[in-house]
Protein backbone atom coordinates (compact mmCIF):
# COMPACT_ATOMS: atom_id res chain seq x y z
CA UNK A 1 0.00 0.00 0.00
CA UNK A 2 1.26 3.25 -0.82
CA UNK A 3 -0.65 6.42 -0.50
CA UNK A 4 0.61 9.00 -3.02
CA UNK A 5 0.18 12.55 -0.76
CA UNK A 6 -0.47 15.63 -3.34
CA UNK A 7 3.19 17.29 -4.18
CA UNK A 8 4.64 19.29 -0.90
CA UNK A 9 5.24 22.80 -1.92
CA UNK A 10 8.88 22.87 -1.25
CA UNK A 11 11.16 19.76 -0.66
CA UNK A 12 14.94 21.26 0.37
CA UNK A 13 17.03 20.52 -2.69
CA UNK A 14 19.04 18.19 -0.20
CA UNK A 15 16.44 15.81 -0.05
CA UNK A 16 15.46 15.88 -3.60
CA UNK A 17 19.72 14.42 -4.29
CA UNK A 18 19.13 12.27 -1.77
CA UNK A 19 16.21 10.54 -3.39
CA UNK A 20 18.70 10.31 -6.66
CA UNK A 21 20.74 8.20 -3.88
CA UNK A 22 18.04 5.87 -2.42
CA UNK A 23 17.06 5.04 -6.69
CA UNK A 24 20.36 4.26 -6.98
CA UNK A 25 20.69 1.92 -4.46
CA UNK A 26 17.44 0.15 -5.12
CA UNK A 27 18.46 -0.27 -8.52
CA UNK A 28 21.27 -1.93 -7.52
CA UNK A 29 18.99 -4.31 -5.00
CA UNK A 30 16.79 -5.07 -7.71
CA UNK A 31 20.15 -6.28 -10.02
CA UNK A 32 20.98 -8.24 -6.92
CA UNK A 33 17.44 -9.92 -6.81
CA UNK A 34 16.37 -8.39 -3.58
CA UNK A 35 12.74 -7.93 -2.67
CA UNK A 36 12.47 -5.97 0.52
CA UNK A 37 14.60 -3.04 2.64
CA UNK A 38 13.78 -1.15 5.70
CA UNK A 39 14.74 2.48 6.25
CA UNK A 40 17.55 1.64 8.51
CA UNK A 41 19.12 -0.73 5.81
CA UNK A 42 18.90 1.68 3.36
CA UNK A 43 20.06 4.70 5.38
CA UNK A 44 23.40 2.35 6.06
CA UNK A 45 24.32 1.41 3.27
CA UNK A 46 24.19 5.03 2.11
CA UNK A 47 25.70 6.78 5.09
CA UNK A 48 22.22 8.10 6.08
CA UNK A 49 20.31 7.73 9.88
CA UNK A 50 16.65 5.76 9.24
CA UNK A 51 15.48 9.19 10.86
CA UNK A 52 16.35 10.93 7.66
CA UNK A 53 15.59 8.04 4.99
CA UNK A 54 12.20 8.23 6.29
CA UNK A 55 11.63 11.94 6.52
CA UNK A 56 12.70 12.22 2.77
CA UNK A 57 10.20 9.99 1.54
CA UNK A 58 7.47 11.34 4.05
CA UNK A 59 7.82 14.69 1.71
CA UNK A 60 6.18 12.62 -1.09
CA UNK A 61 3.95 10.01 0.53
CA UNK A 62 4.04 6.69 2.78
CA UNK A 63 5.53 4.18 0.96
CA UNK A 64 6.70 1.17 3.87
CA UNK A 65 5.25 -1.61 5.00
CA UNK A 66 4.27 -2.65 8.58
CA UNK A 67 6.55 -5.77 9.29
CA UNK A 68 7.72 -5.12 5.80
CA UNK A 69 9.66 -2.16 5.68
CA UNK A 70 9.72 -0.66 1.85
CA UNK A 71 9.52 -3.15 -1.41
CA UNK A 72 12.57 -2.26 -3.40
CA UNK A 73 9.97 -2.64 -6.58
CA UNK A 74 7.65 -0.36 -5.37
CA UNK A 75 9.70 2.26 -3.83
CA UNK A 76 12.18 2.22 -6.81
CA UNK A 77 9.29 2.75 -9.00
CA UNK A 78 7.66 5.01 -6.78
CA UNK A 79 11.17 7.40 -6.57
CA UNK A 80 10.69 7.21 -10.69
CA UNK A 81 7.44 8.85 -10.46
CA UNK A 82 8.41 11.60 -7.99
CA UNK A 83 11.19 12.60 -9.85
CA UNK A 84 9.70 12.42 -13.30
CA UNK A 85 12.04 9.46 -14.79
CA UNK A 86 9.42 6.83 -15.14
CA UNK A 87 9.05 8.27 -18.80
CA UNK A 88 12.28 8.76 -20.93
CA UNK A 89 13.51 12.72 -21.49
CA UNK A 90 14.71 13.50 -24.42
CA UNK A 91 17.86 15.39 -24.36
CA UNK A 92 19.40 17.18 -26.34
CA UNK A 93 23.72 17.11 -26.21
CA UNK A 94 25.22 20.20 -27.38
CA UNK A 95 29.10 20.24 -28.61
CA UNK A 96 30.45 17.13 -29.84
CA UNK A 97 34.53 17.02 -28.73
CA UNK A 98 35.71 15.22 -26.61
CA UNK A 99 33.43 15.29 -23.49
CA UNK A 100 30.58 15.61 -25.14
CA UNK A 101 31.70 12.07 -27.41
CA UNK A 102 32.02 10.64 -23.66
CA UNK A 103 28.97 11.23 -23.02
CA UNK A 104 27.02 9.89 -25.56
CA UNK A 105 29.56 7.04 -25.31
CA UNK A 106 27.73 6.14 -22.04
CA UNK A 107 25.12 3.84 -22.16
CA UNK A 108 23.93 4.48 -18.66
CA UNK A 109 21.57 7.48 -19.14
CA UNK A 110 18.66 5.43 -21.10
CA UNK A 111 18.34 3.00 -17.97
CA UNK A 112 18.18 6.49 -15.60
CA UNK A 113 15.51 7.90 -17.87
CA UNK A 114 17.17 9.94 -20.86
CA UNK A 115 17.69 9.76 -23.98
CA UNK A 116 20.03 11.83 -26.00
CA UNK A 117 17.79 12.20 -29.30
CA UNK A 118 20.31 14.88 -31.23
CA UNK A 119 23.78 16.51 -31.23
CA UNK A 120 24.54 19.58 -32.11
CA UNK A 121 28.15 21.66 -32.85
CA UNK A 122 28.72 24.57 -34.50
CA UNK A 123 32.19 23.70 -35.90
CA UNK A 124 31.70 22.75 -39.77
CA UNK A 125 34.52 20.10 -39.51
CA UNK A 126 32.17 18.15 -37.26
CA UNK A 127 28.63 18.89 -38.57
CA UNK A 128 27.04 16.06 -40.73
CA UNK A 129 29.44 13.54 -39.27
CA UNK A 130 28.10 10.65 -37.38
CA UNK A 131 28.62 9.42 -33.67
CA UNK A 132 27.12 5.85 -32.82
CA UNK A 133 23.71 6.58 -34.04
CA UNK A 134 24.32 10.53 -33.96
CA UNK A 135 24.54 13.09 -36.96
CA UNK A 136 25.80 16.28 -35.71
CA UNK A 137 23.31 18.79 -36.96
CA UNK A 138 24.84 22.79 -36.90
CA UNK A 139 23.73 24.27 -33.60
CA UNK A 140 21.89 26.83 -35.74
CA UNK A 141 19.07 24.31 -36.08
CA UNK A 142 18.95 24.17 -31.96
CA UNK A 143 15.83 26.41 -32.14
CA UNK A 144 13.87 24.44 -34.94
CA UNK A 145 14.39 20.96 -33.03
CA UNK A 146 13.54 22.10 -29.76
CA UNK A 147 10.53 23.44 -30.85
CA UNK A 148 9.31 20.74 -33.29
CA UNK A 149 10.50 17.59 -30.82
CA UNK A 150 9.32 19.64 -27.64
CA UNK A 151 12.68 18.98 -26.02
CA UNK A 152 13.22 20.46 -22.71
CA UNK A 153 16.33 18.97 -21.57
CA UNK A 154 20.28 19.84 -23.18
CA UNK A 155 23.69 19.21 -21.98
CA UNK A 156 26.12 21.57 -22.52
CA UNK A 157 29.41 20.37 -23.41
CA UNK A 158 30.92 23.78 -25.01
CA UNK A 159 33.79 25.92 -24.41
CA UNK A 160 33.59 28.12 -21.60
CA UNK A 161 34.13 31.11 -24.07
CA UNK A 162 30.50 30.23 -25.71
CA UNK A 163 28.82 28.58 -23.43
CA UNK A 164 26.93 31.59 -22.17
CA UNK A 165 25.89 32.41 -25.74
CA UNK A 166 24.37 29.33 -26.53
CA UNK A 167 22.80 28.55 -22.92
CA UNK A 168 20.96 31.75 -24.40
CA UNK A 169 20.01 29.82 -27.33
CA UNK A 170 18.84 27.50 -25.85
CA UNK A 171 16.47 29.09 -23.26
CA UNK A 172 15.38 31.43 -26.31
CA UNK A 173 14.65 28.23 -28.14
CA UNK A 174 12.67 27.02 -25.14
CA UNK A 175 14.87 24.79 -23.03
CA UNK A 176 14.26 24.26 -19.55
CA UNK A 177 16.74 22.37 -18.20
CA UNK A 178 20.41 22.82 -18.42
CA UNK A 179 23.20 20.63 -17.56
CA UNK A 180 26.40 22.73 -17.91
CA UNK A 181 29.78 21.47 -18.21
CA UNK A 182 31.78 24.68 -19.20
CA UNK A 183 33.78 25.88 -16.53
CA UNK A 184 32.18 29.21 -16.36
CA UNK A 185 29.17 30.20 -13.98
CA UNK A 186 25.96 30.51 -16.71
CA UNK A 187 22.92 33.13 -16.10
CA UNK A 188 19.92 31.84 -16.82
CA UNK A 189 16.05 33.22 -16.15
CA UNK A 190 14.55 31.93 -12.97
CA UNK A 191 12.38 29.09 -14.79
CA UNK A 192 15.10 27.44 -16.03
CA UNK A 193 16.62 24.78 -13.95
CA UNK A 194 20.39 24.76 -14.45
CA UNK A 195 22.69 22.01 -12.65
CA UNK A 196 26.69 22.57 -13.63
CA UNK A 197 29.42 19.99 -13.33
CA UNK A 198 32.83 22.19 -13.19
CA UNK A 199 35.69 19.39 -12.73
CA UNK A 200 37.91 22.02 -11.28
CA UNK A 201 35.51 23.23 -8.62
CA UNK A 202 35.28 19.37 -7.43
CA UNK A 203 39.37 19.13 -7.66
CA UNK A 204 39.70 22.21 -5.28
CA UNK A 205 37.23 20.52 -2.67
CA UNK A 206 39.86 17.70 -2.57
CA UNK A 207 42.64 19.36 -2.59
CA UNK A 208 41.52 22.12 0.33
CA UNK A 209 40.86 18.87 2.64
CA UNK A 210 44.09 17.07 1.69
CA UNK A 211 45.85 20.90 2.72
CA UNK A 212 44.04 21.42 5.79
CA UNK A 213 44.64 17.71 6.85
CA UNK A 214 48.36 18.29 6.27
CA UNK A 215 47.87 21.45 8.03
CA UNK A 216 46.73 20.27 11.28
CA UNK A 217 48.48 17.46 11.14
CA UNK B 1 46.85 44.42 4.89
CA UNK B 2 45.66 40.95 4.96
CA UNK B 3 46.03 39.45 8.21
CA UNK B 4 45.54 35.43 7.69
CA UNK B 5 44.36 33.63 10.77
CA UNK B 6 45.33 30.01 12.28
CA UNK B 7 43.33 27.66 9.80
CA UNK B 8 39.79 26.82 11.80
CA UNK B 9 38.77 23.53 13.23
CA UNK B 10 35.68 23.06 10.91
CA UNK B 11 35.09 25.02 8.29
CA UNK B 12 31.26 24.07 6.41
CA UNK B 13 31.41 22.37 2.78
CA UNK B 14 29.18 24.88 1.44
CA UNK B 15 31.39 27.84 2.48
CA UNK B 16 34.65 25.47 1.08
CA UNK B 17 32.70 24.99 -2.43
CA UNK B 18 32.09 28.97 -2.62
CA UNK B 19 35.46 29.63 -2.24
CA UNK B 20 35.86 27.93 -5.53
CA UNK B 21 33.48 29.96 -6.86
CA UNK B 22 34.91 33.36 -5.87
CA UNK B 23 38.04 32.34 -6.87
CA UNK B 24 36.34 31.64 -10.09
CA UNK B 25 35.06 35.10 -10.37
CA UNK B 26 37.96 36.68 -9.34
CA UNK B 27 40.35 35.16 -12.21
CA UNK B 28 37.34 36.17 -14.28
CA UNK B 29 37.94 40.16 -12.86
CA UNK B 30 41.71 39.31 -13.46
CA UNK B 31 41.32 38.41 -16.88
CA UNK B 32 39.00 41.89 -17.38
CA UNK B 33 42.26 43.78 -15.78
CA UNK B 34 39.83 44.55 -12.73
CA UNK B 35 41.90 45.28 -9.34
CA UNK B 36 38.82 45.76 -6.89
CA UNK B 37 36.03 44.32 -6.05
CA UNK B 38 33.92 44.73 -2.71
CA UNK B 39 31.87 42.14 -0.73
CA UNK B 40 28.25 43.13 -1.90
CA UNK B 41 29.71 43.45 -5.97
CA UNK B 42 31.47 39.87 -5.34
CA UNK B 43 28.01 38.79 -3.73
CA UNK B 44 25.73 40.19 -6.89
CA UNK B 45 28.30 37.99 -9.37
CA UNK B 46 27.52 34.83 -8.05
CA UNK B 47 24.02 35.23 -6.33
CA UNK B 48 24.98 35.63 -2.44
CA UNK B 49 24.81 38.85 -0.23
CA UNK B 50 27.59 40.53 0.89
CA UNK B 51 27.35 39.35 4.36
CA UNK B 52 27.57 35.20 3.23
CA UNK B 53 30.45 36.68 1.16
CA UNK B 54 31.85 38.43 4.62
CA UNK B 55 31.34 35.48 6.45
CA UNK B 56 32.76 32.87 3.98
CA UNK B 57 36.30 34.63 4.13
CA UNK B 58 36.45 35.39 7.33
CA UNK B 59 37.03 31.67 8.43
CA UNK B 60 40.66 32.35 7.19
CA UNK B 61 41.26 35.96 7.84
CA UNK B 62 40.74 39.89 7.40
CA UNK B 63 41.19 40.47 3.73
CA UNK B 64 39.39 43.73 3.00
CA UNK B 65 40.94 46.77 2.75
CA UNK B 66 38.92 49.98 4.50
CA UNK B 67 37.40 52.11 1.87
CA UNK B 68 38.81 49.76 -0.91
CA UNK B 69 37.28 46.25 -0.56
CA UNK B 70 39.12 43.83 -1.54
CA UNK B 71 42.01 43.82 -3.91
CA UNK B 72 41.55 41.34 -6.63
CA UNK B 73 44.92 39.98 -6.99
CA UNK B 74 45.51 39.67 -3.37
CA UNK B 75 42.50 37.99 -2.33
CA UNK B 76 42.83 35.37 -5.10
CA UNK B 77 46.10 34.55 -4.29
CA UNK B 78 45.10 34.17 -0.36
CA UNK B 79 42.18 32.12 -1.88
CA UNK B 80 44.64 29.77 -3.74
CA UNK B 81 46.58 29.37 -0.28
CA UNK B 82 43.56 28.15 1.15
CA UNK B 83 42.33 25.68 -0.73
CA UNK B 84 46.02 25.00 -1.15
CA UNK B 85 46.83 25.53 -5.45
CA UNK B 86 49.17 28.16 -5.10
CA UNK B 87 51.23 24.83 -5.59
CA UNK B 88 50.32 22.81 -8.40
CA UNK B 89 49.05 18.81 -7.14
CA UNK B 90 50.87 15.84 -9.70
CA UNK B 91 47.25 14.66 -10.36
CA UNK B 92 46.92 10.83 -11.35
CA UNK B 93 44.29 9.60 -14.62
CA UNK B 94 43.16 5.90 -14.00
CA UNK B 95 40.63 5.22 -16.95
CA UNK B 96 41.80 6.70 -20.79
CA UNK B 97 38.15 6.11 -22.32
CA UNK B 98 36.46 8.75 -24.05
CA UNK B 99 36.14 10.84 -20.59
CA UNK B 100 39.43 10.22 -19.42
CA UNK B 101 40.83 11.38 -22.85
CA UNK B 102 38.56 14.33 -22.84
CA UNK B 103 39.64 15.24 -19.20
CA UNK B 104 43.43 15.14 -21.00
CA UNK B 105 42.40 17.46 -23.65
CA UNK B 106 40.96 20.10 -21.00
CA UNK B 107 43.87 22.44 -20.46
CA UNK B 108 42.48 24.51 -17.92
CA UNK B 109 43.48 21.86 -14.64
CA UNK B 110 46.93 23.16 -15.20
CA UNK B 111 45.78 26.82 -14.40
CA UNK B 112 44.02 25.89 -11.75
CA UNK B 113 46.82 24.12 -9.61
CA UNK B 114 46.41 20.92 -11.49
CA UNK B 115 48.57 18.70 -13.34
CA UNK B 116 47.82 15.11 -14.94
CA UNK B 117 51.15 13.59 -14.13
CA UNK B 118 50.37 10.25 -15.23
CA UNK B 119 47.24 8.03 -17.40
CA UNK B 120 46.48 4.00 -16.25
CA UNK B 121 44.56 2.07 -18.24
CA UNK B 122 43.80 -2.27 -17.83
CA UNK B 123 43.07 -2.45 -21.30
CA UNK B 124 46.62 -3.62 -22.94
CA UNK B 125 45.06 -2.18 -26.54
CA UNK B 126 45.58 1.13 -25.03
CA UNK B 127 48.83 0.61 -22.78
CA UNK B 128 51.57 2.30 -24.57
CA UNK B 129 49.72 4.31 -26.78
CA UNK B 130 50.05 7.92 -26.41
CA UNK B 131 47.31 11.17 -26.00
CA UNK B 132 48.66 14.28 -26.35
CA UNK B 133 52.00 13.92 -24.15
CA UNK B 134 51.06 11.19 -21.70
CA UNK B 135 51.72 7.53 -22.92
CA UNK B 136 49.60 5.36 -21.21
CA UNK B 137 50.56 2.81 -18.54
CA UNK B 138 49.51 -0.33 -16.93
CA UNK B 139 47.45 0.03 -13.79
CA UNK B 140 49.26 -2.34 -12.35
CA UNK B 141 51.87 0.29 -12.12
CA UNK B 142 49.93 2.45 -10.43
CA UNK B 143 51.43 1.29 -6.61
CA UNK B 144 54.86 2.12 -7.66
CA UNK B 145 53.92 5.55 -9.14
CA UNK B 146 52.35 6.79 -6.76
CA UNK B 147 54.85 6.06 -4.15
CA UNK B 148 58.02 7.10 -6.15
CA UNK B 149 56.00 10.50 -7.05
CA UNK B 150 54.29 10.90 -4.35
CA UNK B 151 51.15 11.84 -6.04
CA UNK B 152 48.29 12.53 -3.88
CA UNK B 153 44.93 12.95 -5.73
CA UNK B 154 43.34 11.05 -8.43
CA UNK B 155 40.39 11.03 -11.86
CA UNK B 156 38.80 7.80 -11.86
CA UNK B 157 37.25 7.66 -15.31
CA UNK B 158 36.69 3.54 -15.70
CA UNK B 159 33.40 1.62 -16.21
CA UNK B 160 31.21 1.23 -12.51
CA UNK B 161 31.92 -2.57 -12.62
CA UNK B 162 35.68 -2.12 -11.95
CA UNK B 163 35.56 1.39 -10.03
CA UNK B 164 35.94 0.10 -6.06
CA UNK B 165 38.37 -2.51 -7.19
CA UNK B 166 40.72 0.46 -8.94
CA UNK B 167 39.70 2.86 -6.02
CA UNK B 168 41.04 0.22 -3.36
CA UNK B 169 44.11 -0.13 -5.20
CA UNK B 170 44.71 3.70 -5.23
CA UNK B 171 43.78 3.76 -1.88
CA UNK B 172 46.59 1.22 -0.67
CA UNK B 173 49.04 2.80 -3.31
CA UNK B 174 48.81 5.92 -0.92
CA UNK B 175 46.22 8.39 -2.91
CA UNK B 176 44.52 10.45 -0.64
CA UNK B 177 42.07 12.09 -2.92
CA UNK B 178 39.71 10.62 -5.69
CA UNK B 179 37.70 12.33 -8.03
CA UNK B 180 34.86 9.82 -9.18
CA UNK B 181 33.37 9.98 -12.71
CA UNK B 182 31.93 6.25 -12.27
CA UNK B 183 28.24 6.07 -11.66
CA UNK B 184 28.40 3.90 -8.75
CA UNK B 185 28.67 4.99 -4.88
CA UNK B 186 32.23 4.27 -3.54
CA UNK B 187 33.26 3.18 -0.24
CA UNK B 188 37.21 4.29 0.94
CA UNK B 189 38.08 5.04 4.10
CA UNK B 190 37.35 8.35 6.41
CA UNK B 191 41.20 9.54 5.63
CA UNK B 192 40.65 9.39 2.27
CA UNK B 193 38.51 12.67 0.27
CA UNK B 194 36.29 11.54 -1.79
CA UNK B 195 34.47 13.76 -4.47
CA UNK B 196 32.10 12.13 -7.10
CA UNK B 197 30.48 13.66 -10.48
CA UNK B 198 27.27 11.74 -11.58
CA UNK B 199 25.67 12.75 -14.75
CA UNK B 200 22.25 10.77 -14.09
CA UNK B 201 21.99 12.27 -10.47
CA UNK B 202 22.43 15.58 -12.27
CA UNK B 203 19.83 15.33 -14.92
CA UNK B 204 17.82 13.53 -12.97
CA UNK B 205 17.73 17.08 -9.87
CA UNK B 206 16.68 18.90 -13.59
CA UNK B 207 14.36 16.15 -14.11
CA UNK B 208 12.90 17.07 -10.94
CA UNK B 209 12.65 20.07 -11.04
CA UNK B 210 10.98 20.41 -14.32
CA UNK B 211 8.53 17.44 -13.14
CA UNK B 212 7.54 19.60 -10.36
CA UNK B 213 6.86 23.01 -11.89
CA UNK B 214 4.36 20.80 -14.51
CA UNK B 215 2.86 19.42 -11.75
CA UNK B 216 2.01 22.70 -9.95
CA UNK B 217 1.20 24.07 -13.02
Amino acid sequence: MAVETPRPAFVPNPAVRRLSYYLRQLESYQKKGRRTVSSKQLGVALGYTDAQVRKDLAYFGQFGHPGIGYKVDELSSHIRQIIGTDKTWGTILVGAGNLGRALLAYAGFESKGFRIVAVFDSDERKIGQSYGSHHIRPTSDIRLYVQEHRARLAILAVPADVAQDVADDLVNAGIQGILNFAPVALVVPPYVALSSVDVAIQLEQLAFHLHSARKKA
